[in-house]
């Protein structure tokens, strides 16, 4: 019975993502959505991202969580535009939360928009969201043996971004084992290692972001 | 159309998780399923826990994951019982498949039975297996914002071990903040406070499972 009726729920959610695509491509807008474990540092990530683009690019956030609006006000707190949705329960955001959160955003002049998904490593993955690149974290306590155990999360992303490099020293975590398998179920993969909590190997990453917003104003 | 048929399933597996439960209590057998986040050391909790006291009770071990039977494989090599369920994409266990796992363990004389569910701190929550207590594991690195952010899982645990203490030194955790949080959510959690990695703090964890262990033995 759960099988029937998934389907049409989730086609339904691909024809809404499609029209969000479309149209903040149509605006010049670079969409990512970010995908994680609860506490892999989804949020201070995006502190570190919104306070070093905010002066040269136009930037805001959606906030996705069960319960609270606490990221919404981390981010806001930076000054820039952050919606929270709130999913009453459910493991993951769909198009049609997004659809109702830009509602309430001035899209006018918007470089850069950010999704922060609920904190899984399952659900997420079979809900598009009208994003034009998908970005995972993992953080290295999490250990280096899970993309051959939440393969679908790992596959569907362009981005990974291997968090917590601060930690290395003092965790269980083989950095070129965990390369390898990733490779092995998504060989385009996108690698950044870095720390959001120091800083350290951030500016790859915000290169990476420079350079797809300049692509995607080029072709608007 | 979701929440309609979510209805039916959930108590339909309330049903077989009752069957489970009353088999394995008349048999004597003390049942936990065991919860987090993806990489929060479970697994390597299980396997201290299972070579610590497989010298002096019967135990096995049911290991849910996405895919790939490693953690059974894991299990295994303390030479107790494991069986891997692999849920084919689902982001949680389920009654039905706790009860064709137990169809391939020998329960006679068994003691304990750890059931490790799939790394999730949101769908795992909404289905009982059959056990007589539910351990939710948080590690510090995670961030002790969880409470708030994922209050049903909290709500329905009766014991919270917080694993990697040996971490405290390297990430932003407040105990304190932690456990007045998760406090307020349930406040009848038991909670204990170690690493699995180390071996710190185990003891009063293995006293309460053989406390468990004991009393179901005596009611038996």
């Amino acid at each position: 019975m759960e099988i029937d009726v998934s389907r049409p729920v989730l086609e339904s959610n691909f024809q809404i993502a499609g029209q969000i695509r479309q149209d903040l491509v149509s605006r010049g807008i670079f969409v990512i959505n970010m995908m994680s474990s609860p506490g892999a540092g989804k949020t201070t990530l995006l502190e570190r991202t919104v306070e070093a683009l905010k002066g040269e690019l136009s930037l805001a956030v959606i906030e996705g969580d069960i319960q609270t609006s606490r990221d919404a006000e981390r981010i806001a707190r930076h000054g820039v535009q952050a919606v929270q949705i709130n999913t009453r329960g459910a493991c993951h955001l769909d198009a049609n939360m997004v659809r109702e959160a830009l509602a309430s955003l001035d899209l006018d002049g918007l470089d850069l928009l950010i999704v922060e998904n609920v904190g899984n490593l399952v659900c997420p993955a079979e809900f598009e969201l009208g994003e034009q690149a998908r970005v995972m974290l993992l953080s290295t306590p999490e250990g280096d043996d899970k993309p051959s155990k939440y393969p679908l999360m790992f596959r569907i992303s362009n981005v990974l971004i291997v968090n917590k490099i601060d930690l290395l020293a003092h965790v269980p975590f083989s950095m070129e084992a965990f390369r390898r398998d990733a490779g092995l179920i998504q060989p385009d993969l996108i690698i950044f290692e870095l720390s959001a909590l120091t800083g350290q190997g951030l500016e790859p990453w915000l290169d990476w972001l420079r350079a797809r917003v300049a692509e995607r104003k080029a072709a608007g």
